[in-house]
């Protein structure tokens, strides 16, 4: 059921129909469908897609269409959809796969707006069920219909003026606020299976399949408009957007009205990645765009189908906490114990009681219960006393979120106490999550928290996290917006740089051109000039002061292996010689090489080493990279990334959440480096990068930062061209 | 149910009782218990534990003891346990806490050997409580008797000889290979109903309570001697045992017929360690005691009670990998790709199969299946083909263990597949893992792989962070044990500068005295000598050329605030200035210190700068510390720890642990470095901290490690005397 990636048969950069929400209610609210290929035989899927929308008491009008029988359930059946004698909005085809571009052209003919395509055999198969879906999309295309598939297990609609199951799952879907997205068919139906056993509702239910048509971005559109939908859960093999997928979904995650979006994204690692794409390493090395993705446009993601769970329950039921300061009540020490050190970990903080709420506490606690946090009521604690407590801790001003634990001790009130919960919580507008230890004795409790929407856990571990979750949703939705920087640049002298160095065939550049690019984009480039000979090394340094010496030649592009590197070149006379010795041992080391001549550029005075790189994705554009220079990137790997084009907020985040930051700032005793020039720097990085779609590769190692108000300084740059890397999504 | 950490009030050193296993046999395997407290009242906890022990079909004979009732569920009761007429091995003591002592010394007269008390108002609620568990302890003590308690739920032993459930939990525990032991009492009913629910067996399950006799030491040693126990489960808050625990652990996790533990140890930030412990901060700071202490004693530490319960069914069923190379099967590709993702990040790797199992695999698919790994039987698989898959990845050479990954499909016949399992499974010798995705289609199938030990799990991810925890376990077992390095230290130079110190009441040693103690443990301690006149430093630096200079004053801790450090002093002319000048701005900053002179010593070889330390802990001894100097101790926090003494494998896990390693080794084209060199330096480091119980802190920073072959120079070394840090145990 799950899809390999896609073949490049498609242009990945079209997609301005499969991001678009428009045309989407024929799929979810349909007012008459044709199942087409619907079947009386048991377990077929014919069948069971028609008995799920006759059991699911589909709100509409049915047709099932097959020309071998008379009904279908003891429903009348037709030949062939054109047969029908009403008008049909939507179809779903179980068909082979090579008939479905001619059922799609006589379900367009009877004025169908929306297809879903259940069966298998299209690109999943290899090139010739890719021409078929190529067929079946123009199909689409040329008759305005929207199509979910092919390859997909349905979707589902709960809204009560609809409820359609138009899927082949073994399990419907209760109705609830909670949006799935899936990738893969098989996790729908198992999701669906934890679903049912955890009282858990959704609101629709969508098996993506192959995506030709309706992807992630377009149902993330539609969902966020859903009146029904609170929060959306995706499982996600790969994502075909990136700009247009940032720029909307981070106001849809943190804008008005925000509709939080939680990800399990697949194939992170290089064999999940294999294991996802029949296309080796396809996707190698994009983990990190997607975690740049998704930072970037607020989606919460998570690395478990048991976490994306847990969470969306919480997302779901509960508001976001207000801060980070989180009460915790149970009736058992240990338990309590755990939940503290999950809540801290998770970067909570355990609220600090006022007076009053203590002095509550004790009034209404035995003398051996902790009236601190967290707070135990003990292990004989009936409904009453767990009552008075989470009424005394909601009314602190000083909490923003219960976490609340029972153990069932031989005293414990598990169903009352149960019922004490879900009033006080909506009364208080703060999140509560809870933790009924066990799985056979608190069943009933739990129960009666899930069905009044109070988040229920096995474990305190888990409803820590959970609220922890809501807490980074809230400082997402709470960040600060960071004025803009108004960059100069000229952008046209960048061009000329660019178009010269491709029309002479030049792939790589180096810091003549490099430099004068960067300039062109406002970079703090160093004084510098090629020299061609002893002469005119040694007017350089006159000119500039002591310099660093770099051979210039279209063959060499390590030249500190050929000995064409030298620095702190500091008069004339040391210039001239220098020159003739770096040209010397070069010709040496690669006499085939030409030499253009050295490029002669003033020492940078002293700063912390910083690498600010691009690398260009064919599907994402540019990914833009910062670190802290050397072994910081080497061994520690600490580097953050960013997709462009970043705003003041990006190129903050770049900067402040490497784990070296402190090393920028002031640590030990040095001074604070100029981290605003830095940040400015990223920014002119993030509009080299958009403007300039033939650089596939730039790398400014080291780009010295200076202490605070005296800048930075471009050390060494290298440019790699590619014309082809150009993707339009960006222009 | 929970207890504090104990108030000092006995001596944590004297625990040679509370560690030794003798005599468990009483508590475990009596052949007859007195019930000291039964009650007929419904609810009470005396009708509890003996309607528990009673309905448990106790193997042994069992008297209810309470004066004022002549039968307790029928059985006929006694005034005392001294009107008993028959020999009592055991006596659960369910009485106020102030009687116990007194209950206690009749129990003795009778000849009882063990004793559980399960009352609670002891240490836990203060001075008096405390007293009352000291006289208590007393009386054992004096008539050898073993005590479980007080202030626990009791204990369960399932052996089918015994039968024995000597608690007042509301579920029993069916009989099993794992014991359970817990400081907590409220998560033994937790874990009790979570085992009942998931088919998990107990073989001991052990409410610990406040410790007073009976502790985890001597349980592990008890355990592991039990031929019923596989595997043992902790949770424990505190440990009052270092060097004897590490040393007695070791061999039990990983020597002869090993027994692998598994702890959760709560309070690991200060937060929960506050709640832990009534004595603010009592503990702050030892979580990476705690993380030494279960490294070295090879404990498998898990963070959430979930994870303890899902390595435990692992360990308890599955025999170990012999390597990291997994195989996945699955019937859906999203499934095996979340699996293949965690599998990779969890450290474990994707078997590459033989040419013959590819073979093998081709001929039993379908042409759509994939038969690399992860193999995808693909969603119309029936039992058959999941079974000629299983055959064939676990008869393939290259296959180390197997996750085995089931969604429910239409065609999926869960039962079959279940049972198809644990034969292949068990003939293999090979660990098996399983996902049978969902909660209620595939709750049949759980069943049946429960029931035959292969571990399930509902989500995949979880199957894999499980088959992980083994080949962990396993490197454990399997890891290189070196030749043991032979110190020379003469530790007699070294006790009498101590000594002298101490005599002088001198608390803070810097480097004359520190470098002779350093030097008598063999450290290469640079050439350097107290300096007194500028003629003398002159004459200094004429002898050992160029030198550091660092002022000597009994009051001055932090030399180079008062400017009392100068390095690079080249020359006898330098030094003779340098002297006057350092001693005169050391004046004009502490006018009030008493300057001894400048401490002159050679200038060290370049090298890559490390620290070591030692930090000296009550209970637990001397914690060596490991890491590079400056931003990666202070910023990067990358420093490893071991309690001492450590063998050569600690000093080696010390160097080669912290993340920056590879700067030692010679990354980014250095030389490596003298590493053999600086983990003798980490053993004369063990041996100084274990000979000499008055050193309460040391550091060395930096230690200069110089390329391989040039060894290491102690650059700078402070130490911290405190004569009352020594703890008995470490003698």
């Amino acid at each position: 059921m799950s899809q390999p990636a896609n073949p490049p048969l498609f242009d990945p950069c079209d997609r301005g129909r499969t991001a678009s929400p428009d045309g989407l209610d024929a799929i979810f609210r349909p007012g008459s469908v044709a199942v087409i290929g619907a079947s009386n035989r048991p377990g077929s899927v014919g069948r069971s897609v028609f008995k799920n929308i006759i059991d699911g008491d589909f709100a509409g009008t049915i047709y099932p269409v097959n020309p071998k029988v008379r009904s279908v359930c003891g429903v009348r059946a037709y030949g062939s959809i054109g047969e029908i004698p009403d008008p049909v909005d939507m179809a779903i085809l179980i068909v082979p796969a090579a008939s479905t571009p001619a059922v799609a052209r006589e379900a367009a003919a009877k004025g169908v707006k929306g297809i879903i395509v259940i069966s298998a055999g299209f690109r999943e198969v290899g090139h010739d069920g890719a021409r078929i879906e190529r067929e079946l999309i123009e199909v689409c295309e040329a008759n305005n219909i929207r199509l979910v598939g092919p390859n997909c297990l349905g979707i589902i609609n709960t809204d009560p003026t609809v409820r359609l199951n138009a899927s082949f799952a073994r399990r419907t879907a209760s109705p609830g606020n909670i949006a799935f997205v899936s990738q893969s068919g098989a996790l729908c139906t198992a999701v669906l299976d934890f679903a049912a056993k955890n009282n858990m509702g959704f609101s629709k239910f969508i098996s993506v399949g192959n995506k030709a048509d309706i992807g992630e971005l377009a149902l993330i559109r539609y969902l966020h408009a859903d009146p029904q939908t609170k929060v959306i859960m995706m499982y996600v093999e790969e994502l075909r957007h990136g700009f247009e997928f940032i720029e909307t979904v981070r106001e849809i995650t943190g804008g008005e009205n925000p509709t939080p979006i939680l990800v399990i994204k697949s194939g992170q690692t290089a064999e999940g990645a294999q294991a996802a794409s029949s296309h080796t390493g396809s996707l190698a090395g994009s983990e990190m765009v997607y975690t740049a993705l998704f930072q970037q446009a607020g989606v919460f993601r998570v690395q478990t189908i048991e976490e994306l769970f847990d969470y969306a329950l919480a997302f779901g039921n509960q508001p976001l906490p207000k801060g980070n300061r989180m009460a915790i009540i149970t009736n058992a020490g240990g338990p309590g114990i755990i939940a503290t050190d999950v809540t801290i970990h998770s970067g909570l903080s355990l609220a600090k009681f006022s007076d009053q709420t203590t002095e509550t506490l004790r009034r209404h606690l035995p003398s051996a219960a902790n009236v601190h946090n967290p707070v135990d009521v003990i292990g004989d604690a009936r409904s009453d006393r767990y009552q008075a407590a989470l009424a005394a801790v909601l009314n602190d001003d000083n909490v923003d979120g219960v976490i609340f634990i029972l153990t069932p001790q031989s005293m414990t009130e598990i169903e009352a106490t149960a019922e004490v919960i879900p009033p006080l919580a909506r009364a208080s507008g703060k999140p509560v999550v809870a933790s009924f230890m066990g799985l056979l004795d608190v069943s009933k409790g739990a129960e009666i928290l899930q069905r009044n929407g109070i988040p229920h856990y096995h474990f305190p571990e888990t409803a820590a996290r959970a609220i922890s979750a809501l807490y980074q949703h809230s400082q997402w939705i709470a960040r600060a917006h960071h004025r803009e920087f108004a960059l100069k640049v000229d952008r046209d002298r960048a061009r000329q740089v660019i178009e010269a160095a491709l029309a002479a065939g030049k792939k790589y550049l180096g810091e003549v051109e490099g430099n004068e690019i960067l300039a062109a984009y406002g970079f703090p480039v160093l004084p510098g000039r090629l020299v061609t000979s002893p002469e005119e090394a040694a007017a350089a340094v006159g000119a500039f002061g002591p310099c660093a010496f770099k051979i210039v030649s279209p063959q060499i592009i390590h030249k500190s292996d050929v000995g064409g590197v030298q620095v702190g070149i500091k008069n004339p006379e040391e210039a001239a010689a220098a020159y003739g010795a770096m040209v010397a041992t070069v010709r040496s080391h690669r006499p085939e090489a030409d030499i253009t001549g050295i490029y002669a550029q003033q020492m940078a005075q002293p700063g912390v080493e910083v690498i600010l790189g691009i690398k260009r994705y064919r599907l994402f554009g540019p990914l833009l990279m910062f670190g802290l220079g050397g072994i910081f990137v080497e061994i520690f790997k600490d580097v953050s990334f960013r997709l462009a084009p970043i705003r003041y907020n990006g190129a903050q985040f770049m900067v402040h959440s490497i784990k070296a930051f402190p090393m920028l700032n002031g640590a030990r005793g040095a001074k604070p480096c100029d981290i605003e020039e830095l940040e400015h720097c990223l920014l002119r990085l993030s509009a080299l990068a958009t403007d300039n779609p033939e650089i596939a590769e730039l790398d400014i190692n080291p780009l010295m930062v200076h202490p605070r108000g005296q800048g930075c300084s471009v050390a060494d740059c290298r440019i790699l061209l590619d014309p082809a890397s150009s993707c339009p999504e960006k222009r």
